[in-house]
């Protein structure tokens, strides 16, 4: 390794909207050498989500933007080159918070040890890694609704979603999920096994919706925001309990769109229909794995749960993968992954 | 009472916008005849409530208005005059849920017996009523906010956010209370002990709001909706409780408003902020009457609480009594009530 280099992806330009290809650049620095109680994991699979525009500024969020000209954070398979922390030895598979480069230094607070005889490695940075266990929380914790009741799962072929859906399902609740185009609408009730399923960018998605919720929802699992989530306020029953673990739709847009302004009308639902909303965000429940393996995993392992992954080879295809989570034409399903390693 | 006859006040027309004088009307019925199992009532005390407004129709509500012709709804202190119900006794004073009539027929089921020596009677319709069950079940339960946090309550001058806002100083939160005029708000702090206070009337609203918020709110009961609401928002600290007990603003004011659109900008308080909202209204909650009285009904007997009350009198006097709550030069504090027995 001596002489090696380490690749990085780093956020170049501050985006307007959704991001460019051009926001992005490939840098290089030397490999880091771990001082003591650090680590030096090099990447395997690197993570590619949606929530990541949310780190580039001049976006809708209230993340710290990454620095100009530092890499994309996010969750990483990785192994162990070298270590210098008693809880980690060379060759251990870990997951590691390094981000789109090639290699990550680390103090060992942010590697989770992976048995890599237990479940597929790619596994780790979804099903039962970091969108696993939003999609769990969400389920169990954050919005659990009346029992028995209907579920609606927004981009419900996505990471998160596609897994909570299928955990609603498993807790006896009807479930509506949502998607973008029709194969993927199509694979929700085929593969996933929901009740019904609609297509969001189909001309008559408020006729489907209503037609898939006759008697209105009782939870919802909000991936998305935005138009989504206006059109299915007026299904929204009373008691109902609304989560929010993601904004896709509105990642790249900060500030108030044109009117009309329907926040009044989102009040309402609150007074007259005794609604609860919570949101909430996985690192803060990163205590919470424990509990989520015990319960997902053996699910995993017997193939109770249908999972999607979907791979880009090499670290230089990471920019446009991400881009195309973007992409309204986007035929992406499951977790995406760069297989780097 | 032969031949008496029992005097309404009756929804008349269905408002657009704002209640006008012309929305009401008098009505005379015959005094009626209770049947087997039933109470007539007669009324001393009518309560006269901003969400009353909701019950009119052509409104921004989705309660079920009240038929064209038919009396008013709502809370009354009133006088057993004839009994078949083993429950109740002639000369029992009760709260009834009679509305704006002299009389009221009932099954017993919205009867709650009053001891006309605990407390004044009028109390029965405000502090230790459905707006002060309404105020101990937004501080107790459905707001909750971190011990020690800041807590702003909006129309902290009315029935249920002054006993809201004294209920949360005594949990031990800043208190910041947010009312409309120099006299109102006067009052928050120097009759109610609380901590700041803020006139939404004001031009300066936004810096009054800033200055009496530096640490942001932690704790938001809301009974206004609507322009205040969305003032708050930039103010909402991470993990924050909402809870909505009223709308006030909102009630005349069905569908949405011009833009732009607030909406992302609360669903990203959510994600970003792991806020959570929550609604809630009174009559859920009637079961909680004895544990809300075990608690506050000493306060007020020791002179603990500050309350105030208005009263009209006569039944004439309701209707302009009622449209006042909705003039922005009202100078009304507290409970409005009519005394008409």
């Amino acid at each position: 390794m001596t002489g090696a280099s380490n690749r990085q992806i780093v956020v170049a330009a501050r985006p307007d909207g959704d991001a460019r290809r051009s926001d992005f650049a490939f840098a290089e620095q030397p490999v880091p050498v771990p001082g003591a109680g650090e680590v030096l994991t090099r990447s395997l699979l690197i993570s590619i989500d949606p929530y990541q525009r949310s780190l580039m500024g001049n976006a809708a969020s209230e993340l710290p933007p990454i620095a100009l000209g530092q890499p994309m954070s996010g969750p990483v398979v990785a192994i162990v080159e070298q270590s210098r922390h008693p809880d980690f030895a060379v060759g251990d598979h870990v997951v590691a918070w390094s981000g789109w480069q090639q290699y990550g230094l680390s103090d060992g607070a942010d590697l989770r040890r992976l048995d890599p005889d237990a479940a597929p490695l790619s596994t780790a940075l979804g099903v039962l890694g970091h969108t696993g266990l939003t999609a769990w929380l969400g389920t169990t914790t954050f919005m659990d609704p009346r029992p028995g009741g209907t579920v609606v799962v927004t981009a419900a072929a996505g990471s998160v979603g596609s897994l909570a859906a299928q955990l609603a399902k498993r807790r006896g609740h009807r479930v509506v999920g949502i998607a973008g185009g029709a194969d993927k609408v199509r694979s929700l009730t085929r593969d996933l096994g929901l009740d019904a399923a609609v297509d969001y960018k189909a001309a008559d998605f408020a006729e489907q919706l209503a037609h898939a919720l006759p008697d209105g929802l009782d939870g919802l699992l909000d991936n998305v925001g935005g138009a989504v989530f206006e059109a299915l306020m007026p299904h929204v029953n009373h008691h109902a309990h609304i989560a929010i673990a993601g904004l896709i739709a509105q990642y790249g847009h900060p500030g108030a769109p044109p009117g009309p302004n329907r926040l009044p009308a989102l009040l309402r639902l609150f007074l007259y229909r005794f609604v609860q909303i919570r949101g909430f965000a996985m690192p803060d429940h990163v205590a919470s794995y424990p509990a989520f393996l015990a319960d997902v995993a053996p699910l995993v392992a017997h193939g109770a749960i249908t999972y999607s992954e979907e791979f880009v080879d090499g670290f230089d295809s990471i920019p446009d993968a991400f881009l195309r989570l973007y992409d309204r034409r986007n035929p992406n399903r499951g977790k995406l992954i760069a297989r780097v390693g």
